[in-house]
């Protein structure tokens, strides 16, 4: 249906390394070519996407020469160019490199710390020179499989000290860079530091710009943990921390699947879109998957249009679910208004004052009342999957 | 062995709800007789605790008249007198009654959560005048099983305004008291609110007063998602704010099981009091466990028992680990002491001038250095087990 | 939408403890009052349900008289009469009472294990009275807490020997009575015997009557364990021991949540739902749910009559994608038909001597082909939410 | 100490793809060279270990001509000769080569199941001609990630198939081999065919020749899914299936990590000895483990001998624990002895006829009974740590 093709007001954008991925897994080998960055922009402005983003060595292989590098940046920059794709955000790759096998920012060897913050500043230039304005920091490897492998107190401050020197980087170059650091509880290393949007919330709260520092949350790092993903953009959006977003799916508590979007837990990313469209986030809808590795090219692009193509029909139905003057009634039986009103508007005196409040409470007539969650909830399954 | 044998000086305190617990579970009556929390009290000082701790309803019951309360109250404090057990923390029971079936500070009815507040109000009160210098609020159904029953974002302003309110109160009666904020992923809701140390360490940054704030982290709640303990202890005192610290024990994902301290998994209840006693945290060692409800009374005290002894076997193995020399070689070896060096402490312009850092940096060499995290994880087992 | 409209034919049923749950869970209180097992025909037959099933204890509470059992059990029949409701299934409370608290066919104490053989053998002849022809068996306790507690082969011993004399017993009384096992990974206890629908299905081989013996698989359950629950049906029909099937919905691993039907993991339930109606699954289709204690009564029919009307939208789904021409050619171009193609019909010799299968083959070009899976599921999410 | 030093006589047993592992990963390229499995062999003998086992493409790179496959076998042979190392089991890779992306014995394309076979028949007349008695089959990639990809009914129906000829061959060629079914719950699949013990002890039963059929369960495979491995090699046991096993680490709910033996949960790797050494299992301590890629050659090492150590720590700690008057006496209070005895010896009629057993049972003082399990768990824990 027409009513699902994406345009790029839609806001969609992809990773390079996303349809790029060549399926190399911990058990198995490429089933895919390499995939021409060029290619990629020409076929997702095709798709009707509005974005693309990368890492450094997505876009410029590790250690390629300068002159190979600009080289494969005009390249790019020409396919961006033609199509009028956008880089809304850029990233850098700190984890595949053997020599990051111990972290990065937090790696104990100072020299590969140093390094990797050469290699981001490195790649923030580029981020800029492209028009980027979210910088994404996905820590990788900053983590440890064992107890004394990394003292997290220390590695904390470390974390700090480079988030920190970055922060006063993009500063001091005047770039319009904000950061959005993005958690995930474990997988590659055994514990991860920073595991879900609370501990990566709590974080940037500690940095000495803590404007400049937000969050991409991912689906699937959140659900690894079992966490409500819907929850933790709320309590981000709450703290005006969220900068960017990681879509795809996830079944449950297990290796990082990076299903492609609408794949894994519908509900939940039904409620998602629900609230990303009801906030208002202005940022880009950005998939973070990974097409199957079954897949053979045409099945990475059947992938990727899914990816939007689901948005799209939950952001529909959302709308519906929003609109239904039953479902209006239904929140309202279950006394959602009620939520909205302050508890004590007048006060701690008043609240203090008021024998209504707890001397002549009736506990148990007030227990009797039901919430009607279960006709709310079945109103709302009802609209996602279109039998309302 | 005696070297085992808890005294006041170990700091250890029990809930009254612990090894009061009577083993109701959702598929089975209660096995165990109620327990008196004045034979709790003299029971505990027998054992070497050094403090009682309680809800409201745990040392009165719901709804007991004003006499009974006080009479009960007295009988506690004669108990406390006798044994010379201090209430180092108290905490409100906002769960058990069915009045709080959606939660309590952000239950969706406004008389609930004004109800809520001046129960919690009564209670701190009442922590003060028993000498309380911490308040636990573990929110307990402060959550929803479905996606349109709670708007999070207002929730999260409903918790707020609680906890300003409480802040502003404790602040107005001058009580020494700080609040520790309890985080848990689900059960008895499906998702709760400040479902992991992460969130809750966020939470309490946006609040008015956020110094009196902090937090009181559950082992068996990290471990229900997943999360490695110990990392979520490092985080929360990095940040000044492990405030208090429920041990117990969890057999990894599943319904909270809160095992004896020593139970679940060991290894990380190694590196949980290696961290506590090497970190300084002065406060108490508080066990919030539940004896199985197979155990008659005989069972119930050998539970508690079991907590501090391995506790204190722990803390001596942990005190060995750090005292090895050969396992300070192997936390050189595997570069800890590089860990704790800045990794710009010359700032910005060094590093990016430093051309060792970047275009002269042997990314393959680095590489090649092997980390010796096996050999030090292994050390560290031997000492666990007593074979190092 | 008289669509999906439930009727007798659906062959629905509940359990009499699913809409009666009062709502008592490990921190709180019943929410709800006890409902009558008379008004609960009434009510089902009324929403369209055919049948109802029980526990023993749920008709006639734990040590009642004998006048009073019989008193129970004739209401009970007479609403059945009335409604036309039938009881194709009912099982035995071996959990609740504290005397269960070790298990009941494994308990450590003998005694307390010939104990729970009669109270079933008791409950037996009144489910064979009442018509059923499926008796469930949840071990409910039979596990344990901690290593030593529980000699799991013994244990599995008396397990082998209580089915044996259960199977011995309906044999000799000429019941027309099935067993089913439903397995649990945990909850109430730490780790329960026979935690998955594999471990049901081993162990019912190894019983003196295999026939009689055969599977109750709950969605919770599995998914409890993180596995496919649509998989582990699967594997039941292919062993034919499929006997009967507990519907519910849940979010992912934590506690037993007991959703209603079509709550928690959607795409599942989708995938269940085609099996069961494609398989030609002839059994009852047993709702074995907790409406929230949220609820009060109106949210408990309206949580039931979701069940039932969300197994209807779902079958209907199904059916559509099973129909549609793009899904038979999706299927095509994944395969599914080799699949069912045997791999050597002409057994071993010819395969040893077909050269094309190994000296021959072309790997390289063999894997190349990609296997269309991303289409043909973004086809079966579509017929699931009604935009395909 | 020489108290916990390998020998040959505790017939310990590493694949050649557990130290050689190169530490590709998801996320990263290899951080290791390859290691030559002639070394290997050398290495391990030093160690004190008795056997090495292979995948056809750990000791023969994939697709290597004749004259080289049998260059190599020899030079292993030769090692095996020098050093005493025997190869107790061998096993195909049919996960690594994309042909392999959509599984091997159930992948949809019906040549590349052929493929597969003949792979597997070809490595079966190695293993046998190096005197293995046991032939590993993991599955490896027979699953899906989506619903419709795969038909559960039909692959199973190929799988029994392919093991039925497989059974036939050893058969046939009067091979001393017996298989050794792997389970695994998902990765590198979504979902993996038999993906507990459970599932897979069910599946051998219905095979052709079942004598043939039994398990190789790994640690971390069943703690993949939160299952309490003991309590399943206790079930494999008991249905007398357990023809290997392999030992390594696990953390929980989360990718598969294959930690060294004794990291991850050591109270399960504590039970789980006990109960090998005390079962009388006389096949293989067989490590299937990764050592972490941050580690170099020295590390590899370091971590192998550290399985063996800790195997042998803790059979010492658990034969001190069965040793112990203490733990009998324990194991009496909590009624293990009991569970021992016939249920109902006397059959039937006489459990029907014993008034004792229901009408004048007294459940609410057989409810009172403690079964003295947290005194017996503490024992258990006190010998683990050595501090009994």
């Amino acid at each position: 249906m027409t009513e699902f093709t994406p345009t790029p007001d839609d806001r969609f954008s992809f990773g390079l390394w996303t349809v790029g991925w060549q399926g190399r897994d911990p058990f198995g080998d490429a089933t895919r070519q390499p995939l021409d960055p060029v290619e990629t922009v020409h076929r997702l402005a095709g798709l009707g996407a509005y974005g693309v983003t990368f890492h450094d060595d997505d876009l410029i292989p590790f250690g390629a020469p300068e002159s190979e590098r600009e080289r494969r940046i005009e390249r790019f920059r020409t396919a961006l160019d033609e199509t009028g794709l956008v880089v809304p955000m850029a990233t850098t790759n700190l984890f595949t490199h053997p020599v990051f096998k111990d972290g990065a920012f937090t790696a104990n060897d100072r020299d590969i710390r140093r390094y990797a913050l050469r290699k981001t500043i490195r790649n923030i230039d580029l981020a800029a020179r492209l028009g980027a304005t979210v910088y994404v920091a996905w820590g990788g490897r900053e983590g440890a499989e064992s107890g004394a492998a990394k003292d997290v107190r220390t590695a904390l401050d470390r974390l700090k000290e480079a988030f920190d020197l970055l922060g006063d980087y993009v500063t001091e170059q005047g770039y319009p860079l904000r950061f959005a650091v993005e958690p995930k509880p474990n997988e590659p290393r055994g514990d991860l530091l920073l595991p879900t949007v609370g501990h990566a919330l709590a974080f940037v709260e500690r940095l000495e710009r803590p404007e400049l520092f937000g969050l991409n949350p991912e689906v699937g790092h959140e659900q690894m943990a079992g966490l409500n993903f819907p929850h933790g953009i709320a309590q981000a959006l709450w703290a005006e921390k969220l900068f960017h977003i990681d879509l795809n799916g996830q079944n449950g508590i297990k290796y990082d699947q990076d299903l492609r979007f609408g794949a894994g837990d519908l509900r939940s990313a039904f409620w998602l879109v629900d609230l990303l469209e009801s906030a208002g986030y202005e940022g880009p809808r950005h998939f973070d998957f990974k097409p199957p590795r079954t897949e053979d090219p045409a099945g990475v692009w059947a992938s990727a249009a899914g990816c939007m193509r689901n948005y799209l029909v939950l952001k529909a139905r959302a709308a519906a679910f929003r609109a239904d003057p039953r479902v209006r009634d239904a929140l309202r039986a279950a006394r959602l208004d009620e939520l909205a009103v302050p508890t004590a508007p007048d006060g701690l005196a008043g609240l203090l004052a008021d024998r209504a409040a707890y001397e002549e409470f009736d506990a148990e007539a007030a227990a009797e009342r039901g919430m009607a969650f279960e006709a709310l909830d079945q109103l709302a399954l009802d609209h996602l999957l279109g039998t309302a």
